[in-house]
């Protein structure tokens, strides 16, 4: 015997999600079996509420349930300066550090050509517009310092710099509590070009 | 900013799931919306489905979306014969050898005092009832080798054998491929107890 229908279907369907294989979704879904009808109808609920309420903010295509989002709405940051990201989670990351009072512009990706993402499937277009619109003096790019991330700095700072915007970049170095002897070689030598004077 | 409500009241949901904390929770979430509104739909519907149609069998207590479930249902599965397991997952396991033609039953958990799980939270007395309507021969207890299968299995044991039913327990061994040097000393001890003759 396997196991009933409606159970094998909601495994089928948890195992899609990223990092859930078979079994794990198994115990999942039995988990939501035993938890009840409260708590099923609860995350049922709120999967179908998200993609229903949630959609991109107009100015800095973030995910949002109210456009503009909270960040473009609020008057006390500073709209002179824009930190392109590529994901809402690391738009989240850079607001955790509370050091960033500027606004934000998410790309929804990395430029990557081997898998088919280039410019125009990024938010690019909608960065330009938006600084046609209203300018910035600065653009802070906040791409993971990996190879599409850094591809993305590369164009974006080509594209950006012949507009007359200052264009910056997040430094990299060695990390908090890391250690020199542990340290790459690409990374300690960004360190070293990027040292500064105390 | 924090992220968007809708977003954040999935997160939680999401987060109440075993094994899944804030950050993984965040992820599959982001996952989600990204997959867009078919998934979306797709996971929202078999979470609200297995709630809504699976039951437990009033033979075996198994989950099951037909009463009685498939192997109660089949005339070719030997009813002299009942498999005391403590949840679903392990009769899935027990299946899966394809050793066992007899019939199962489910407990929904193990006796565990400190944690209030006496005999009757537990499937207890369905077996009873079961067993008066249609005797059975032989009870095999393949409750989990620990603290509380063990219980268990102690406490089915003077409650069957009084019935004139004859109740046997699973064998407990060095696992196929296991290492007796490595083996603890009460799995090696109940391996030797439970010798055979070759």
């Amino acid at each position: 015997m396997a196991v009933a229908d409606p159970i094998a279907r909601l495994v089928k369907e948890l195992a899609k999600l990223p990092g859930i294989g078979e079994k794990t979704a198994q115990r999942l879904a039995f988990h939501i079996l035993k938890a009840g009808p409260g708590y099923a109808g609860e995350l049922a609920g709120a999967i179908a509420g998200v993609v229903r309420d949630v959609r991109l903010c107009s100015e800095c295509q973030t995910l949002t349930d109210k456009d503009p989002c909270a960040v473009c709405a609020d008057p006390r940051r500073d709209s002179r300066i824009i930190c392109v990201v590529e994901g809402v989670p690391d738009l989240l990351a850079v607001e955790r550090t509370h050091e960033f009072r500027g606004r934000y512009h998410v790309l929804h990706g990395a430029l990557s050509p081997l898998d088919g993402i280039g410019p125009s499937e990024l938010k690019i277009r909608e960065l330009l517009l938006r600084l046609e619109r209203e300018p910035a003096e600065e653009i802070v790019v906040a791409t993971n310092p990996d190879v599409e991330g850094e591809a993305t700095a590369l164009y974006l700072t080509k594209l950006l710099k012949p507009l007359g915007v200052k264009v910056t970049r997040i430094a990299q170095g060695i990390p908090m509590g890391g250690d020199l002897e542990y340290a790459d070689q690409v990374t300690l030598a960004r360190a070293l070009a990027g040292r500064r004077e105390l």
